[in-house]
């Protein structure tokens, strides 16, 4: 049985649609499902849907972070809030996971503070599916680590290995150092000092890989910084919009009978690249695992949030990550 | 009159290809062209062709430097080489401006030596249009440039805007630097001191961009380190041919009777990303101009590269950027 907490009260569509984004994700994934936020609300917003065959119950977290807190400050002060009372929920056990569409600024400082670091791991980092494209290579991080030194990408490639192994479920994946050419020597101070630390890990890494390798599905965990992460998302986001822009109109000068089998094309391949169909991802390097989305998600994005939660949960990322972490150490010593 | 030098001997399908678009740019900007290179055997490549309405002359540079010399030594060892004679022929004024597809290394060391950098300007740094999808936007640099401090960022901004001013035509350039988020606060501790830096310039600087900016056309002029320049071009290479697979694939299945137009469709939108479109890019920063191509570069991309070097001279990118150099100077005392 697998026990996920769900913070009801985080995003900016709680908690109506998360609620009914639980009980989609609950009944399709079988969990045990944990409603976390004010119970009085919660029981309210839950009796509007049919419950029928839902594994649930809730739990009370009476106090809400407001709009005008410091997200980060209010964590320490509320130990009452939602995203609190889910984190501690997983450090006692009672929960495998806790999922957030909540302020990813507090979910960090709640994890961090309630669950503790890994073993071996200095900061949490962001993994992300390169939606769309190729949505089995994982790109890490896409966080907030925008200043890291060489031993920080290591962490981020067995945070990243770990994710891809447990989730996307590929064994043994090939691991790249994003950079500005494929020799050795290429790169920044940065990932010069980080490549013989990849090299001399038990990874499959796969040496230094350029940004064309990404969308060709060269590699199956790139790791980066987090401002290049976060470059790459966004512009990719950006270019994709773009270019069907630009397909479409040609397309529908040459074919001007066809607009509707063209619209429908291009809605198709936008939507295989939303973030909706991830839903949340795991915040890597906690000693527990907190998944967090995006605020604006509704209720598919919360479904797809717990199936996510699921399959880091069942495909034992910790552990894999813990694992890794030793292999590391044994390998030095 | 434009007199712009052209490196007969570099690239890999010199000196036949180098001669052949040489041909074609002369003609059709009307410049003065001095080939550069051992001139016995340019004189029999041109004999080749028909010359009619050519206006050139072949500048002699006995020494080859070989494939297995390292570029940047042979620069110093052989004076008569044809990218060290080139430069030289703009360093004494002869040329305005000098042209090769050879070994980028090469180019610069003899860039840096011959001709210098200008006033305030402590690296050489590479310009490029965001080609196809925002081919009026500039990302600078796309060089080597892998580590820089804040200082070079500004640096870099001035020659990207004095570039699309000259080149691209583009009065007062939106400037922005690429962060991970528009907020001033954003970025890593370089962007975060690079960042005042621009603002208290001359330039119009309308603060971080994020990476979805650049094909949205939102800004005229990206600066960022070669590292996240190369990311960003190599990337949209890679999409732009992934997307356009996925979309013919799908459409195909939709539309099985219009596969030609659909084909014909996206190698229009491929063609418009091509480099040989633009030929070759100014080396910003050197006290010359000396502009820089693809080594795979055939006859028509050397004669897009004569184009720019004309527009280069024209627009007066040299003057601009000495000038705005000039400006931040008087800004600051």
């Amino acid at each position: 049985m697998i026990n996920i907490a769900l913070d009801a009260m985080g995003g900016d569509f709680a908690p109506s649609e998360i609620v009914k984004g639980g009980i989609m994700g609950g009944r399709d994934t079988g969990v045990h499902l944990l409603f976390v936020g004010q119970s009085a609300l919660l029981r309210e917003k839950l009796a509007q849907h049919d419950l029928a065959g839902l594994d649930y119950e809730i739990v009370d977290a009476p106090e809400v972070i407001g709009i005008s807190e410091s997200p980060a400050q209010a964590v320490h002060r509320k130990r009452n809030a939602s995203i609190v009372v889910a984190a501690q929920l997983v450090k006692d056990g009672i929960a495998d996971a806790v999922v957030t569409m909540g302020h990813s600024g507090a979910a960090l400082v709640a994890g961090r503070w309630i669950l503790g670091m890994l073993p071996g791991m200095d900061r949490p980092a962001l993994p992300a599916p390169y939606l769309g494209i190729q949505p089995d290579v994982t790109l890490i991080d896409v966080g907030g680590n925008t200043d890291v030194r060489p031993h920080h990408l290591l962490q981020f490639a067995l945070m990243g290995a770990a994710y891809a192994e447990a989730v996307v479920g590929i064994a043994y994946p090939r691991v790249g150092l994003l950079s500005n050419g494929s020799e050795p020597g290429k790169g920044s101070l940065l990932l010069k000092e980080a490549f013989p630390l990849l090299a001399d890990s038990p990874l499959n890494f796969i040496g230094n890989i350029e940004g064309n390798d990404i969308p060709a599905g060269k590699v199956d965990v790139v790791v980066h910084d987090g401002l290049l992460g976060n470059v790459v998302l966004k512009l990719t986001e950006g270019i994709v919009e773009a270019l069907l822009a630009t397909t479409v109109h040609r397309l529908q000068e040459r074919l001007p009978t066809e607009t509707n089998a063209i619209q429908a094309t291009v809605a198709d391949v936008l939507a295989a690249n939303h973030y909706s169909r991830y839903g949340a991802m795991p915040l890597l390097g906690l000693n527990g695992l907190l998944l967090i989305g995006h605020g604006k998600s509704k209720a598919p994005a919360v479904a797809a949030g717990l199936k996510m939660a699921q399959k880091a949960v069942a495909g034992g990322i910790l552990p894999r990550l813990r694992g890794a972490w030793q292999r590391v150490q044994n390998s030095i010593s």
